[in-house]
């Protein structure tokens, strides 16, 4: 395999960027560090002379940039995606450093794709989005001032990952990861079957679906998993059927 | 001593930067890092509105930027200084990668000002100022396209500073941790519900349990997702003796 061929799998999705500069400039931070897979998901700019000039050599990698219209279009086959905060988040999600997360994504993109998600330079990313994210990624940072520039961010990710390819990437076992739509498909199948077995009550649901989704989200589903829970609920649900 | 001290012995300095955004945008790198030091010798442009809006919360470390007529004079008092190039100069200088540098660098800071120099934008550094430096600093990079914006470059250092100062680790979040037994029964208990909602023959098992057992080992349970599944299993054979 080419040493390089895990940043192919790697997509860095930028959610609702508002600034043009910062789609060039993210767009030529990918690129100095062998990335080229850029999704824009929403964006509230447009691909302008100033995005044009801030990405420099990198012009190829804006113009090739996927457009899409929600995150979950753009995690659409991945086996993993992270999403890259500044806050701690009073989420029960797995956080990482740059450092820490290099290796981990990297190893799952020998053999699927993987994306790196950064929200908007205002707002960053809602909570729902972040919960369609595996992990989070926390750049370590100043904590009087922790705001990083949105490409620049995606610069020290980016660097990071080349630094960490330089190092030995132990490929993962050879399971089939499952993607993004399949596990969200069947959190929805486990959703329906608790209520009908009377688990949960969708008028009171609490906190039991994001607390399952983070469990499901640690574990990491293969798809052969995906299929046993199916088989599971499937079951399940007939069970309390035969009345 | 504070232990983000050796910070403030760091001096980033840019040599005949043309892009006002870039000394903006260069702060706000630093600052995000914990630096605060910003030399400009002979700047070819001005600090201007776009370096201040670029500088954004940053603008405290633009405006107490350090204007010097050459290198020399940035360097004075410096112990330590290593100039940050893209190319690998046939110069019999020591060179290192930022993360072969930050250690050597803070160690140096602890105790005496340390310097960090990058280039103008269109042309580096000339050979009679690399050789002013003591060592030389190769950002790892695409070899197809190496050129990082001024701005990422700083951040790359300042970052690996940063995580260098702090080997930061973000602790796991404080959740209580399922013990061995705790797994086991529960474990058991879902055999036991499979069976009882006939998605497990017994007398076929196949190789399902060891499958879930590994699902759940990956995961990690926590004590409260047992307590979770203890209910779903209980309503699931609930539900199923409902006849």
């Amino acid at each position: 395999m080419n040493p390089a061929a895990p940043l192919d799998n790697l997509r860095v999705v930028l959610v609702q960027t508002s600034h043009p500069g910062n789609l060039g400039a993210a767009a030529r931070a990918m690129k100095t560090m062998g990335l080229g897979r850029l999704y824009l998901v929403d964006p509230l700019c447009a691909v302008d002379d100033e995005a044009r000039a801030r990405a420099s050599g990198a012009l190829d990698v804006l113009e090739a940039a996927v457009s899409c219209r929600t995150l979950a279009e753009a995690l659409e086959g991945t086996a993993l995606s992270a999403a890259c905060t500044a806050r701690r988040r009073d989420l029960p999600h797995a956080a990482y450093t740059p450092r820490q997360a290099a290796p981990l994504l990297l190893s799952q993109a020998t053999s699927a794709p993987v994306a790196v998600v950064f929200g908007s330079e205002t707002y960053g990313l809602s909570n729902e989005q972040l919960m369609q994210c595996r992990w989070l990624i926390n750049i370590p940072a100043n904590p009087d001032y922790m705001s990083l520039n949105l490409a620049a961010a995606v610069q020290v990710l980016a660097y990071e990952l080349r630094c960490t390819l330089a190092d030995a990437v132990i490929p993962l076992p050879a399971f089939d990861a499952a993607r993004h739509e399949e596990i969200a498909s069947l959190l929805g199948e486990l959703e329906r079957t608790l209520v009908e077995i009377g688990f949960l009550d969708p008028a009171h649901p609490k906190r039991l679906i994001p607390r399952l989704r983070r469990f499901f989200a640690r574990a990491g589903l293969e798809k052969e998993e995906v299929a046993i829970w199916r088989g599971i609920l499937k079951a399940a649900r007939k069970a309390s059927r035969q009345i």
